[in-house]
């Protein structure tokens, strides 16, 4: 297979569905919704939805499961554009650029842009629990609400990003950058993968391969962006390069050096790889991203 | 019955309840969850989970209906407590004063107010698709988090903040202000009469009438709040009192002038007791709360 077109087709079907699902800017609250739609249709790669799928057809090849998965996919894309939002925010990292274009506040300000990732936040959940969108069960529904509600909050993903700020210019041990790393990135892609697997119905032994699996690439998709930021150019990257010195933030080649850090990375995708050992080639997509993920360039 | 003493009774309930379902400040995140629990523990008046409360026992007098409720009615007390988190940062209503407190950004810094909001917020959706916490059915569940999720969002509590910030120091209809209101508070308190309605399997018909009375204190809530901002002091509120002036926000006084104000919301109180017109005296606690707000001085 080729993993570049499966993945530009796969982002053309999350993108569809994105702006078949999202609100119109109109009425009261076009402004509103305006901000929240410039973020989301700002050029993301769609990198949580597409595991989200991939995940589930790993383990079904029934359409209908996709058609139920991809509402979920697109509220993991929301949860993911309201981070980026909030966290581009002038008292967070304070930055200019996201995807190559001028970050919501700059555009919107910064009371507009809160609320737009507020409402991106929240609008996912709604679109988690809309009626009319899946024909899954309502318990696998449920699972799936909580899976991601817990990798998107305190003891996850917004955790890691107040423990990231907060050791911002500090000595901290490696562990804390694990402890970051693994909240602020890793488990919102790790509840893509958990809610495919959930999603297409896999089985408990499926659906604990897909976990680690998720761990793995989340670990190495976090390392990569370490090394991105320190070896890239803004221009490649569509965001701040060397930010992360910048805001003196430890990484992955702060603490072991380039080299180092790189054979991790291939560490990490190799181990994602291993975990798939009993998925049959419906789980190519999967293998191929991990490696596609070690050789991104942005 | 005396209101005063039902409304103690069951603020002492949900702070118990709140106290033992959120999480404990240790390990890694213990900063965050400090912050998060500063302000969910900052004296509120806890209205949102004692509406939910009341709808529900309006409608069913089970032990198990109340036991099932309760960690509705803590979701909707953090996303409220949220709500307010954001509403007080500098970029919004720039609050330094909350509940006769200092707000959450003077104490923890901007960064860490915003994220502690973020987290209360998905915490609050976490709660409500946790499996150990309810009997309720995984679609009554599921109806729930759709309701609040719904009220919450872009077109409701967040979509009416974006309105009141984009609106201030402008001139604009009296229509535009009903907006604000509406989704700012009243979509929040509807809700939570509505999932309370919904969480005690209500029939429709008596789900119909408790929106509606939602919807009416909703309003008188929001009317009697205008008309505090004008007429108390901040040491009466709690907080600063005179800050819908200096903010160039328009209200009911604004529009009414203060008699003919206070001559709205009681007639929306009276609105709210008709629409229970067909309920016993299950439903006196929501009677009684209606002319509660009426009379409110904070």
């Amino acid at each position: 297979m080729n993993i570049e077109t499966y993945l530009e087709n796969k982002r053309t079907e999350v993108e569809r569905a994105l702006q078949n699902l999202m609100l119109q800017a109109s009425g009261f609250f076009e402004h509103h919704i305006e901000a929240m739609r410039y973020s989301l249709f700002a050029g993301g790669k769609r990198v949580r939805p597409i595991l989200c799928l991939a995940a589930a057809e790993a383990v079904s090849d029934s359409a209908e499961t996709m058609t139920n998965l991809m509402p979920v996919a697109c509220a993991l894309e929301c949860i993911h554009t309201y981070s980026l939002i909030h966290d581009d925010l002038p008292a967070m990292d304070d930055d200019a650029l996201r995807r190559g274009k001028p970050t919501n506040h700059t555009l919107f300000g910064e009371a507009e842009a809160i609320l737009a990732g507020d409402s991106l936040l929240t609008w996912a959940f709604d679109l988690l629990s809309a009626s009319n969108v899946s024909t899954l069960t309502a318990k696998i529904r449920l699972s799936i609400i909580q899976i991601i509600a817990k990798a998107a909050g305190p003891i996850g993903m917004v955790g890691g990003q107040s423990l990231d700020i907060a050791c911002e210019n500090k000595e901290f041990p490696f562990k804390t950058l694990q402890t970051i790393h693994k909240n602020k990135t890793g488990a919102l892609i790790t509840a893509s993968i958990h809610a495919g697997a959930v999603g297409s119905e896999a089985s408990t032994n499926q659906i604990n391969q897909l976990i680690n699996y998720g761990d793995y690439i989340g670990l190495a998709f976090q390392i990569v962006d370490d090394l991105l930021n320190v070896t890239s150019t803004t221009e490649q990257l569509g965001k701040t390069a060397g930010s992360d010195a910048k805001l003196g933030k430890a990484t992955y080649p702060a603490f072991f050096g380039v080299e180092e850090t790189r054979k991790k990375a291939h560490q990490a995708i190799s181990c994602a790889k291993d975990t798939l050992i009993e998925f049959d080639n419906k789980a190519d997509p999967l293998r191929n991203i991990a490696d596609y993920i070690y050789s991104r360039s942005s």
